[in-house]
This record gives C-alpha cells, structure tokens and sequence, in this order.
C-alpha cells in the first residue's frame, strides 16, 4: 500500500491561523437546534442555515468531509470499485423506466427544464447506474464489477431535522454491484460488509453497528444498516447482547410465546359504557393486556379501502412489515360512520365484509381474551380466534417488544436502543436490470438479467453523527482520522515576546514535518481561546503560556481529557507527532 | 511543501487491469459529435450521453477531473483560500435579494420544492458566498479572506455542445474573495491572475493564455478569460502578437483611422432598385466599401423599441458592446411596415423620430460615404455625417477586424483566433454585497462595503479542452500530471508464458514503487490493444512482445511519438520511473 511516489508534490492545506479562519464561533446555544450536534455545528462555525435542509459548510466541515471521503474512496477502491460520475439532474424517463418516477412520493423532486421536459433530481442512482453500463454489461466475461461516485444528492424531505443528520441536499457515496448469481452478489456484499467496517473503523467511530433491515423503496431482499448508537437517533434497533443479533425494528421478527387456558369459556356480550381503550377494558375486566384482542385500522392510500389487523392487546403493529405484505402504502383510518366499524369496539367476530381483516403472530394459541363486539358500548369475553373466527391466518405483523424473545437465538432476550443510519447496504436483486432491459450473454449464449447490490454512506450524515456520538458541553472531540486539524496550539498572553516566539517556532516545526496545525495567536483572553479550541475538537492542543514558559514546558493535552502532559519545549514538536501517530494507529487495523 | 507524512496511508487506486475497466471502446466516430474532443471521449470510454447538456462520466474522466481538481485545490490553499461547500439548490429569495432572480433568463434553472417554495439551481454561487459570510466579515479585521468550493452547477443552457465543452450540468471550482479597498482588490486579483498561471501549467497546458473580458452578467469591471487556443473554440480572441495584447473579440476596442477626401462632396439621391445590401451598393457605385455608411437595427427586448447602429460599410456591430452601452438586453430587429424603416434602404438622413440613432467610432472623420436614403429604391450619396446629421456622438460598438491595429500599443497589428475558455476571474466591486446589505465597520467604525472578486474553472471543460488541443486521430494525448495513468503495459500475446510472466512482473514493480499502471494483458490482437492504448492516452506505453523478449527488451514509447525506446528487461521499471518523473517535471515551475 504504497503512495504514488511521482505524484506531484502535494500541498496540504495545513497551514491556518485562527484568526483567519472564515466563520463565527459563539456560546449560546441556538433556540432551534433539538440536538447536541446540530447545535455545535452551528456554535462552532461548521455550517451554515440557507434554507429547510439546506446547509453551507465552512472550512471545518469540508476539512473533515474531504477526510471521510479519502477513507471511503480507499475502502471502495481496495473491493474493486471504479469511481465514476453520475449527474446530479436526470430526465424523467430514466426513472420512468425502472417504475420509480410513479411509484415515489415527493421526496423526488421533479420538475421541468427550458424546453419543457421532464427533469428529476438524483436522489439515489440505481437508473443512473443502469444507464451508464447497460451496453458495456452485455457478456457474462464483464462481470462482477462495481462502480461508485461520490455526489451531491437531494430528496425533498417532508421533515428535515438535527442540522446535517436529515438534510435534503446532502453528499453521499453511493455504490452498485453487478453480478451474475445470487452467490457472486452474496460473496461481493460481505467484502462491502467489511468495508464498511473498515470505513467506520478508520473515521473514528468503530462503535458504529451493522443491523439487519427493511428494503423499503430500493427494492430487493436482503440489506443491513450500519448504525452509530446515540439516544437521539431517528431508528430504533433490536440487539440481543447475548447472541449478537441486531436488526432494525422495522425488520425485526417478533417472537411471541403463548399458553392456552386449559379451557376456553364460551363468548359473552358484556355491556361496556364509555369504554373505549385497552386499557380501559382490562380495567374493567380485571384481566391482563396478554388476555385482550386489540384491532387496529388503516387505509390502502390508493383506494381508501380498509385494512383491520388484529394482535394481542399489549403489542404494536409494525407498520412497515403490513406495508410490505399489503404490498401498498398505507395510512391510519379515518372511521366514518358509513364504514361500518365502531371505533373503540372493534373485534374479530361480526365485522362488516368489505374490509381486509389480518391476524398478527401475537395472538397464536391464545383464548379467553376481550374483544370488542362490533356493537357501542359491547365487548365479548371468552374470544378463542380458532374457534370463532373462520379462515385465520396468522402473520408477523407486531413491533418486537423491549424485552421479547430474540429472533434469532430464541433464547435471550431483546434490548432497544436508538441510532443514526450512517450507511447501508442491499442486495437489490434484478428490480432495476430487469425494468431497464438490461441483460447479458451468458457462457451458453443465453440471455440473462444481471442481479444487483447497491452500497450508500451519508458523508455529511457521518460527520455529524460522529459529532453527536463523541462531543461534551464543549463542543465536538473528533477523532484524530477525521479531525479538521491534528493539532491546536494556544499561544496565551501572545503579546509576550517569549511566548510568540515559541509558539511561532513550534508552529513552523510542526508545519514543516507535514502536521496539520491549527494556530490561535491572537491577542485574547485564555478563556475565549479554550473554548474556541473546545469547539474546533482538535484531538491535541499544545498551550504556550508566560506561566509554563517559566518552567521551559508546554502543555500537551487530549480534547477528550484522557490525558495532560507539561513538556520541555525542545522535546515538545517531537511530542506531538508521537501522539499524533499514536491516535491514528488506534484506528487501524 | 511537504506531505501530511501523519496521513492514513493513502492507497491510490494504481491499480486496473483494462480487462476490468468499465466503458466500451470502439473505433468508429459517432455521427452527432461535431468536434474531435467530443468524439474522442464517446469512443473511448470516457463519458456517456444522459440527456441534452447532460452526462456521465466513467472512471478514466473521474481519474483526470480529480487531478485537476487537486492541482486547483492546491493553488487556491497556496493563496489563502479556504474551501468550503455552497448548496446547488439554493431558495429564490437569495437570488431576488441579488436581482438576478429577475435579471438573469432562462439558463436559472427555476422551480418549487413539495411547499411550494421557489428554488433555484445554482449556476454560480456570489448570492451563496455574501449569505456565508455577511455575518462573519462585520469588521474590518477580518479581511481579506477568499473561499472557494468545487461543486456541481447547473446552467440551463439553450445549446449545448461538444461534449464535455458546453453543458448544462458541470463541476465547477468557483472561489469568492472579500476587500475593503479597490487596491486590495487589484492586489489579490493578480495573485490570482498567477495562480491559474500556475494551475493551468501544472495541469499540462502552460499555453493557456489570458485574455481581457466582458463581464456581462456577473458585474464588475475588469475580468479576464483564460483560453486555451483551438479553431474549434466559441470564443474569438484577438491578440497582438506584437506587444502581448490578447482580449475576448467582445471586449476588445476597436480603432479605425480614416482619412477624410479633402473636398465633401454634396449629398445626392440615387435610384438603386433592387439593391439592398452594403455589397450591392458599392458594386453599384463602384466604391470601397469603407465609402459606405451601414445599418444594423436591433430592437430592445423589454419594449421592442428600435435601436439603429450605423457603422462603416466593413465593420460589423459587436452587439457585447451595444447591449452593454445601452445597458439593456436587445435582438435583431423584426422591421415591419409600421415602423417607418425601409428594409434595404435605411440611412442616417431622415430616419423616424422614435428611435434610438447610435454611431460608431468606424465613421469618425468620414465623408463622401453611400448610405440608405430611408426610401424604397433610393440610396445617398455624399454623406458626410458630421455635416448632415444633428448631434452626432461616435460611440465603440465595433467588432474588431483581423489586421486591424491594436488598441494596446496602437501600432502593430490584430490577428483573431479561437479558443475555449477555460477559466475566468472577475473584479466585481459592490455589486453583491451592495444589494445583499453586507457592510463592515472599518477602523474608524464607519459602515462601508466591501468589494469582492470571483475567479471561476470548469474542470469538466478543462479536461475536455485539453483533449481538444492534444490528440491525434487515433485518440487524446494526455499531458502526465492529469493523465488517468502514468504507464499502459500492453503484454502482447499474453499467452505467451515468457510475455505473461515479464508484463506481470514489471506491472507488480511498478505498482509497489508507487506509479499508476493500467494493464492490458487481454488474449486481443496487438492492433485491438494499441487502438485501445491510444484512446486512454496514456503518456507512457511499454510493449512487453514474443519478438521484444527475444532481444530481451522491452519496448517504452510516448503516446505523442516523441520517443521510443528498447529497454532492456531488467531496466525497463527504472527507465520507465524516470520518464514518469521527467514528463512530469515538465509542468513544474
């Protein structure tokens, strides 16, 4: 792994003084950010409001992006990745080709050109990426192959929030695999599996998880997440400590143990007034939620029509998983009184025809339970779905619970924590080859479809993530990989001639062996220079100061507090590169 | 200028087999390219059609666009730039803040998001980098400071062409300085002025000249287009290669000498049916056509008000000049009936009142001239303008003429060529910050405003030109700093085991000392392999051959012919180092 030795010389941009530094820097925090890292961002000169979603970045921000960029594109150049360039503006056909131009929502933005056609755009590449390899793909001798860009993309979200964690411009690298069997995509998907992992690893965050998820609107079966852990997360994550298991709720079996009654009681029509809820008829009924029949009901988005799902009276309804075996969108009802239903009383037996009735796992080998009676002001006790209802099926419809059985093991038990999706991975299978008409010649001459992976990481996402992950009231502790600079020198009191000189000269020592130095000698208080400092989390600071200047020391300390050390001045630039080395390599492998 | 030597160890992408590389080649030229860069990259793999002024790249233009970008990045650092990140979609109320919401045509790309808020498509970033800064840049402290981006734009232009030359969607490096003096300004401007010098040179075009410039729809005053010169250019620059003028056609002054006869002669009407042009007239007549008086009638775009040019019957109107000096947008005029004008026929003498009468400079100390007499069938002759015509004012609206003089050392004389630009700087003044209120208090706590400059390069079209001005039939001749690889090893009859083993070595050798090898170790024909070698361009091609290992050598020739040499095997990977370093040493300064 050697560098172009005959590249050109290369000029690091290491060279900066604070007060040159293009952006403010200030302590409040600002009233509209919800999150830490929205906040510090903004406090520390990292980004800039334009408009919803929208975001300029200072220097800092491009510092670190270029950074986690440069790791990325080293990880996907080592599993065969050819870095090419796709347009950040499409015309509608290309996604009307592949289906996608109808079937996305307004997260897609179109609109129309000069000339009145058609324009979308890009906010993913799977057409793109079709496009450009649809004629060189036609012999089976081209395959595998993978192509990545790293570009700007924009997805006009309904929503965005926390700075540049949900943004709808934002810069992402996305990747596509080709292959020509299931097993030669399986195989290349864990090399980019562990490429991902390489890729946290090398950018600081090897915390960062990989969890099994939903597909969603790429299409194709399997994919997996990778998920930086923070309470402030948008995902919810399923892991079993004990087995290892992690998947994303939304793609997370649930597990559902259930014990008959020895026997089941007949029905009973109880009369229930002003008893609408769960809760309120276990109340009533003195029985638990376990022992309850909960109906919750939704609308097809394309014809209104009625979806009612049953699951035992403790257990949500994971919307995501009825979306994908409804096929459709869908949407939480609007009970009409012409639907037939009887919002609050609700129940498996007697419900009108017209509507989709589906039975979640939960209530398997269950009796005895409450339910509602179709009726105001009515519940059955005694349900036995086996027993009074016709034709039931049952399907995995339920939000696995905090403390449920693990999917994976059957044997421990699930715990939930919140993250940030910072990358993910799919196997796409031939949704986009098949649509767009490509195919191959195959050894015998036949035609096939190609099958295909595609691989993302939200850069900006990332570098904000890690900012939330690792930060204290200070600001952000970046670690050392992707930290905007490597070191940070205070010169306090720099109207002392002694300490300007010093400083200077650790500066130069430290620029000329190719450090990446931050240099602050303005003419301010310590106070103000720390917490400047504080808030650029620069993994080492050297403060020169008249006070350690009398003991012929500097002070090396960590952003992260893990360490301080005084310094005899003549040793101290051979310190710093020391530490400086030392913290990188903490991120190799 | 050392290398960060803390950096993660970098693994450059050096290694590709051709075999591997995604993108066809093929020999033939594609019909709807019109000039040689544009059917050149179609046929090597280089970019793919999308839409209109709209592509994608494969990875040898990916190779090539981040070298430039690396040397562009490294030249704005060296003169204190900071990069930073603007949006390409931007909100339409920062551009109505500017004017150009309204000012600018339809190449804005305007369009609403899912609310309904009007957006934008950047295709230049002055409105983003005023909001950036106007907060950061209040005192005067502050200044100067430059930032700059490499980003995506989008222009909808009516026509695109040539490939990567002209299009709509484009990766330009824009950068933005800030001043609180006109001197300043001047200063950084020619620093500037140095570093695209430097920039162009070390990209392997040092004969990128820089030409005096319009600056049309940025504001501002002085500007210079950087060109690289080629008959296929849009541009037309004319140049004295006498003194080193060079400026862009549209803003260089012109200067005609006329000598006026001694005796005026009076004005007399003529018949001249069925003559209508400048030619005709002076057929006719038997005069030069520098005895002419000629009218170009233009109309203003916002009212269809009429503007007449008159100039002398062999100059041509340079419209640059004439929307400029009326400060308006303008187009050929449509002449109907009503409007008083007699297609054909028009002259100073007698023209309506309604309309704006111009002359040029062309017609100064002129008599005894022929000139339309504003009468189906008539012409003038006789016409000395100073004489016949009231309140005359001779303004320059004159396009320049080849062998014309200088308007730089007035002696020597114009020669006009083609060319691309490839790059322009601007000294814009007030114009933004002024509409944008962006002020700063100065040393004696005034409010003033600051003065900016902009400097752009389109790194797509900078690859593209390049390709233009350096290639053969046969495909590009990369110059080797923005070459996609240093060295193609063509192993011709891999089958070969002595030829197999030999190109493998030296491919393994190379790659471990650091250079970028592109490997061609297919079972193809030599011509298939060298027609393939010569559209990726490579500088450097060794020929590893049954025939060379005979005489144990290996063949190492340059892609523009200038050399070829047989190597012995055993000293091929040096030799082939040391070229790489002195081709590359070429662009160094």
């Amino acid at each position: 792994m050697l560098r172009a030795f005959f590249m050109p010389e290369i000029q690091e941009d290491n060279i900066m003084k604070l007060e040159k530094l293009v952006g403010d820097r200030f302590k409040e925090r600002p009233s509209d950010c919800q999150i830490d890292s929205h906040a510090i961002m903004v406090r520390g000169g990292y980004i800039k409001y334009m408009a919803n979603g929208i975001f300029s970045s200072y220097a800092p921000t491009k510092r670190i992006t270029k950074k986690i960029e440069q790791i990325i594109r080293e990880e996907m150049d080592k599993i065969d990745g050819q870095e090419v360039q796709f347009p950040v503006v499409m015309p509608a056909s290309l996604w009307q080709e592949s289906g996608r131009y109808e079937s996305i929502g307004s997260e897609l933005l179109r609109f129309t050109d000069r000339n009145r056609m058609p324009m979308v755009l890009g906010m993913t590449h799977e057409e793109a990426a079709v496009h450009l390899v649809r004629e060189y793909g036609k012999s089976y001798t081209k395959y595998p192959f993978m192509i990545y860009q790293i570009q700007t993309k924009f997805r006009d979200e309904a929503r965005p929030r926390g700075g540049l964690i949900r943004v709808r411009e934002f810069t992402m690298k996305d990747a596509y695999s080709f292959h020509t069997s299931q097993e030669d995509l399986e195989q290349y998907y864990d090399k980019c599996h562990k490429a991902y992992e390489n890729i946290f690893r090398r950018a600081g965050v090897p915390e960062v998880i990989s969890v099994k998820s939903d597909s969603g609107m790429m299409g194709g079966s399997i994919s997996h997440e990778f998920m930086l852990l923070t309470p402030v997360g948008e995902d919810t994550i399923a892991s079993c400590h004990e087995c290892g298991f992690n998947a994303n709720m939304e793609a997370a079996d649930s597990i559902i143990e259930n014990t008959r009654d020895e026997v089941s009681a007949p029905m009973e029509l109880v009369h229930t007034p002003n008893i609408h809820t769960i809760e309120e008829i276990c109340d009533f009924l003195h029985t638990p939620k376990e022992k309850s029949c909960k109906a919750v009901v939704y609308q097809r988005n394309a014809d209104d029509s009625y979806v009612v799902v049953f699951t035992r009276g403790d257990i949500d309804v994971n919307e995501t998983k009825l979306r994908n075996f409804l096929g459709c969108e869908i949407h939480p009802a609007v009970i009409t009184e012409e639907c037939g239903l009887n919002a609050g009383y609700i129940g498996p037996v007697g419900l009108p025809e017209n509507m989709t009735v589906l039975f979640d796992t939960s209530l398997q080998n269950t009796n005895n339970l409450s339910c509602g009676a179709n009726k105001e002001e009515y519940h059955y006790t005694g349900l036995d779905i086996d027993r009074d209802c016709a034709n039931v099926e049952y399907h995995d419809f339920a939000k696995i619970l905090d403390g449920g059985i693990c999917p994976n093991c059957h044997k421990h038990s699930i715990s939930i924590s919140r993250g940030i999706e910072v990358g993910n991975i799919f196997q796409l299978g031939t949704k986009y080859t098949k649509t767009m008409g490509m195919t191959y010649l195959d050894s015998n001459g036949e035609e096939k479809t190609p099958i295909m992976g595609c691989y993302g990481i939200g850069v900006g996402r990332l570098a904000a993530s890690v900012c939330e992950a690792h930060h204290d009231d200070y600001g952000p502790i970046w670690p050392m990989p992707i930290a905007p600079w490597q070191v940070h020198i205070c010169a306090v009191r720099s109207d002392d001639a002694d300490v300007k000189a010093c400083a200077d000269k650790l500066y130069d020592t430290l620029q000329n062996a190719g450090a990446e130095v931050i240099y602050d000698d303005r003419q301010v208080s310590a106070g103000v220079m720390f917490s400047d400092a504080d808030l650029l989390g620069v993994p080492l600071r050297v403060v020169v100061s008249p006070r350690n200047l009398k003991d012929n020391c500097c002070e090396i300390s960590a952003r992260d507090k893990s360490f301080s050390y005084k310094v005899p001045v003549e040793e101290t630039a051979d310190k710093v590169q020391e530490l400086i080395k030392e913290l990188m390599a903490k991120f190799n492998d």
